[in-house]
């Protein structure tokens, strides 16, 4: 409508063109300016092509409808050798197994899986390696470009028109929750194209909104996203096992003495229900003492949310809402925030949430005498955990404390060499069994203080021969020489690698 | 401390190595990991040479003293050739004349400005023109490089030692409050180098935050970032002056009438004492009508949150909180969003929420008989004003409205071609005067409607020669040969010049 004379910088010219302003009512305008596809039309919009990287979070854990949904579309439509990159993969992903054999997704990255479909690639499925990251390492190769994603799929339980979504609802016709969206976030931020699906498209604004439409390509109407009452699945249970009981009770003394439980302390609980259940019995000492925390980062529980609003933790820092209880709270509370994976535990960035955290409670599938832990490869060589934060967190807290059995069954948690190296040694502090506390010889200084405490400190040494007095010595597995999976460092180097299992 | 084997990708080996865990409790451990500085120390580090791009927010409006402070120092330190790219300038900045003087700042980008400043800019002091900018041409700038950002200084209310700002404070010693920190948030996302200066440095972490630790490299703490009850200085101010009173009521009566009056509606009103009232007339008739807006954006006021509060506004979504209502509101309510000025009115984003806008009530320095408006350069050809978000909510709403007097003093406003072109007027729907309201003849439907209405319509052409009449013509302006502005078109092209006036 104005022809600018911008070379010479003259006085523009005002000249009448037949563009009309719309004049429609916003009702209508707003149909016009909609990203409402289908799925179809978005996949083909994004202009995804075979090789590319497709992206999914997991926020939905074991109740995700969205991976099996997309991938499902995109085999039909004919797609093949695709990445699939999500922030974690749990049992009910097992039709991957299907579109692995059938050649439409070729590589995987993941922080974790589950069920048949890790059975599969532990016994040799896939051609290229799964590479596994950490969180916070997923949330850096994402920023940095080490893992580039050409199209993310992002399920949300609602969205408005435009791309504003978010992991609840504020409408009646609400279906679904998961709390925070924080390991979409990278996603949203650097994929080349982002396509969110919703069960419940919301008008226009959706605020406040998680991921802006600033990032949203396309907004996709779908059935359902996830299954809420599935959140909490996985690994991530309210324990009533005794000895889970026993296991978080040890740790809460531990944090209790540790010369770490001031006022305005720090506390993440990992997945698992000793280390998740460890917050509770650290409540009581917390009133007794008048002792409040300054924050509580994860991995956000219905136990947290609760000291919360009982004053005794101050603020809630959520990159993941474990359960309902937290997911709800999100919604509504100021003070429950919601963080990206990057700004949860990255490690480039020195002021990530995990640099200021003074107590960690992780678990463990072994820890060997090194203080190596492995959460990701059972003793039967097969992949059956995810790495989760559970590196990042140890790396970068004060205290890190392993809550971990000596035996599950008939198999020793405490090993002479964990049978893949997750988290280092040189990350974890103390390692509690329902025999005793292990604390790694670079922290003399804690020992004496536990010691003094009465509590029963042990060398793992000890703690491992017990374990194989019990068992006695288990026959090496039977791997084989084909690498099936790559564990990557929070830096982006290889830490290990995981190798096919022979039945 | 682990030597991993990638390239043959057999097992890591673990190796021992001095580095040890930082073993030193919380609050030591958060004072080596804080990136709190001094102001020099931190501009040393930021790697700021002469020659570079600094940017500025406008957040504290009249009340603002971090441009002066920043600035002083850099030409302490005798840094020259500086690019000073600012979301708005103030009367405040006068000190910039002698920076300009001494050749500290030698480029300004703005979105306007005002007082001696601009008076002296406006007489031929600076070599280079000054680069005009819309709030939403501002934001596109930043993100796609065209307006690329050395170092920002963004003055912050709050921050912790991390770098997570906001504008305003939870802590008992806050000293200042602005509200949305909206207009920062494309400079935090996108300079090479952030460096938030604050008042009140609280405990991390400083959740919610507007400004996240990730964008942030550097932490300083000053005695004041700016007055925060000059907020509403400026443009800004709630009228008690009757013919603004009258335009308000004008303008309600046409947004009543106009059709988009209908629940569910969205609404904006610019800076400038009658678009400001507008939104009080149209209480009423909302309560009376049962209609409920949607949201209101902004340029956020105390009557808007009023009515927020009362349920009239479902959402209120806030680029820049207008007075310290506002700002307080945005600190405590969820419906309350900060947007970035991208997310505000960028067009190179469809979704930003200017283009979902309705009804957008704006003031004005001038109109002419082509519609188009001028909100930047007076009628003795001085800069005093500022573009912004003026011609970003004219284009993109369905019903723009001008509320200008036929006169100030004896100074015409509707005229026969503005001064400055800001506005173009195929954006602009009904301009306001308290002798009649013009409707654009593109809007033939709409004139129609308001007639049938009562209301009294007017050609703009008889709005234009009554001014006349009663003034007179006016000579020409004086304008020199030297280009002192450039006004730039949201999509980066050039609109008009701003040339020297000789007195």
């Amino acid at each position: 409508m104005i022809e600018a004379a911008a070379a010479g910088m003259g006085k523009p010219v005002y000249k009448e063109t037949n563009e009309s302003k719309v004049t429609t009512p916003r009702w209508e305008y707003q149909t016009v300016r909609s990203k409402v596809t289908t799925l179809e039309e978005a996949i083909k919009g994004s202009g995804l092509k075979d090789g590319m990287t497709i992206s999914f979070h997991h926020h939905f854990r074991g109740g995700d409808k969205v991976v099996n949904m997309v991938v499902g579309k995109l085999a039909e439509m004919g797609f093949k050798n695709l990445h699939l990159a999500a922030s974690s993969l749990q049992d009910v992903h097992e039709p991957l197994i299907d579109h692995i054999k059938n050649g439409v997704i070729t590589e995987i990255s993941t922080s974790g899986m589950r069920g048949e479909l890790a059975k599969e690639i532990s016994h040799g499925l896939m051609e290229k390696p799964v590479v596994f990251r950490s969180h916070g390492g997923r949330g850096s190769a994402i920023a940095n470009g080490d893992l580039h994603i050409d199209v993310a799929f992002l399920g949300a339980p609602s969205c408005d028109p435009l791309g504003n979504a978010v992991g609840y609802s504020r409408s009646q016709n609400a279906k679904s929750i998961c709390g925070s969206l924080g390991y979409a976030l990278p996603d949203a931020h650097n994929a080349d194209k982002v396509v969110i699906l919703t069960d419940d498209l919301v008008p226009y604004p959706n605020t406040p909104n998680s991921i802006s439409e600033s990032d949203v390509d396309y907004v996709v109407v779908v059935d359902s996203v996830g299954d809420s009452s599935k959140i909490s699945s996985g690994a991530i249970r309210d324990t009533k096992n005794p000895r889970d009981i026993l296991l978080a009770q040890q740790a809460a003394k531990v944090i209790i003495n540790s010369g770490y439980f001031k006022n305005g302390f720090s506390i993440q609980t990992g997945s698992g229900g000793a280390s998740l259940a460890a917050v509770k019995y650290i409540r009581q000492s917390m009133i007794d003492q008048g002792i409040k925390a300054s924050y509580a980062l994860g991995g956000i529980t219905a136990h947290m949310v609760k000291m919360h609003e009982e004053g005794l933790i101050e603020r809630l820092i959520d990159v993941q809402s474990f359960d309902k209880v937290a997911a709800e709270s999100i919604k509504t509370d100021q003070m429950h925030k919601e963080v990206s994976a990057n700004e949860y535990a990255s490690a480039d960035e020195p002021g990530s949430a995990t640099h200021y955290l003074d107590i960690v409670i992780l678990s463990a599938l072994e820890v060997d005498v090194n203080f190596n832990v492995n959460v990701l490869v059972g003793s039967d060589g097969i992949i059956r955990g995810a790495i989760g934060g559970h590196p990042d967190t140890a790396a970068d807290s004060a205290l890190s404390i392993i809550v971990c059995p000596l035996l599950r069954g008939r198999i020793p948690c405490v090993v002479d060499e964990v049978t893949t190296l997750i988290t280092p040694g040189s990350s974890v502090d103390v390692v509690v069994t329902e025999y005793g506390i292990a604390v790694n010889p670079r922290r003399p200084e804690l020992a004496e203080q536990l010691k003094k405490a009465g509590l029963k400190i042990v060398d793992i040494h000890d703690l491992k021969d017990r374990a194989k007095s019990i068992i006695g010595d288990a026959a090496p597995l039977p791997f084989g020489d084909k690498v099936v999976g790559i564990v990557m460092n929070r830096d982006g180097s290889v830490l290990d690698v995981i190798r096919n299992i022979v039945d």
